[in-house]
């Protein structure tokens, strides 16, 4: 079963997750589509980690170029009949573009065919990282108020807290945003030991990848930024050989 | 950086992802691995979803063998210095076998390295198929108290609820838990409209897939089952042409 937008139009806009950085972290369904695409766009950050799928392709890149712009162009280049593949870091579906191109083609009666092809996302990548911190119950919260209300992600911390989910962390600090992830720490150290293991992921499978496993106490006194995911272990993650472990439950059941 | 378990034996045990099932959703890493090991392991209907990577392998199928057991032998099999993968379906981080492979590996100080290989999860593959519902702060939770008390569950799903989370649930139902879905809509219908739309995605990308987009009040009429996963939108969560959508909250800030 195909599903898709119900599009009539000659042209397919394919969202495609690249996944964290490195090319082999991609699937071999990303890899066909940006093959057979007309037209790649992109972020310039994440087109400099595929080249060798640019070459002889009508590439549109910018440094500057809004996320709403850029789904716009895409959208518009695929009305035109040509095959566009619109990149995305990551998982288009987890905090990226597969949302606003569907907005977008919502308001616009844009009658592309739209397609997502899903990445790995920072959860999957981070984690497997770092061992193993997301084998039970998770929530994922975005530090980011510049679309959010900040009250309203304080309230999903201390729920995620309060209710003993692993939490993964999304955009934890960047330049002008520094005191969220503070204040996040404090939410979660009111309801869980200071001694629960935190791991910091950089760059995921990049040259200037960088992990850190730590803990709530200590947690700040490592390099958080742009391109950090914090994953916070629940009451049961402990860390072995510098890597960080959530159980599932089988040594209550089997006696490991 | 490699990050591992330290191992300094002979063997390497690759705990590798193979996403929902059709072989193009696999990461080129993930290939690769497969092509590269001396001995593959997996639960059967697993590994029959990748029969071009078995050929000229020593194969360790089970239809009956225990996730303990499987990752015992793997590891094992890895101590006696061969190259082992683990197969496991979806993500081994994400509710799967990575943190088992690493409680067992503690317990008895088996020394092969170990590295998780991340695979697309049900969140990664179910989100693509539905549109994109995951836009958004989310949770995911198991509803199987096979490993975990149902208390721990309920309260899980109440935080979620409360917190406005777009929420995964894994294991909706099997053939003897029939009650936990009915009881996890209940706690969502204290928080959330009964129009919020809900997607139950079955079997992703293999030949039996199974889309379905409802809502919280009719969700019981259709068929959930082992291979699905039900996503439950959050207050901001839209249809459109029968797909689900939730909203970044770009519409505020750009007028879209």
């Amino acid at each position: 079963m195909e599903k898709c937008n119900n599009g009539s139009g000659r042209g397919t806009l394919s969202v495609v997750g690249t996944g964290p950085g490195a090319v082999k972290q991609m699937t071999l369904a990303a890899c066909e589509v940006l093959e057979k695409a007309d037209v790649i766009i992109g972020y310039k950050t994440y087109l400099e980690l595929i080249p060798a799928f640019l070459e002889g392709k009508e590439v549109i890149s910018s440094e500057m170029m809004k996320e709403v712009d850029r789904c716009r162009t895409a959208l518009a280049t695929a009305e035109t009949g040509k095959n566009v593949a619109l990149v995305s870091g990551g998982d288009p579906g987890i905090y990226a573009m597969a949302g606003l191109v569907y907005e977008l083609a919502r308001e616009s009666a844009n009658s592309c065919r739209i397609e997502i092809i899903p990445g790995l996302a920072a959860i999957n990548s981070c984690a497997a990282r770092l061992g193993a911190p997301l084998m039970h119950d998770f929530a994922a919260i975005s530090l980011s108020d510049l679309l959010t209300p900040w009250d309203l992600i304080e309230k999903r911390l201390a729920a995620a807290a309060m209710a003993d989910f692993v939490t993964a962390i999304y955009n934890p600090r960047s330049k002008r945003r520094t005191d969220q992830i503070v204040r996040a720490r404090e939410i979660f150290l009111a309801h869980r030991a200071a001694t629960t293991p935190v791991g910091i992921v950089t760059a995921a499978t990049r040259e200037n990848e960088k992990i850190t496993v730590t803990c709530l106490a200590d947690m700040l006194e490592s390099e958080i930024g742009m391109q950090s995911t914090v994953i916070i272990g629940n009451s049961q993650t402990f860390t072995w050989n510098d890597l960080i472990i959530t159980p599932r439950g089988y040594s209550g059941k089997y006696r490991l």
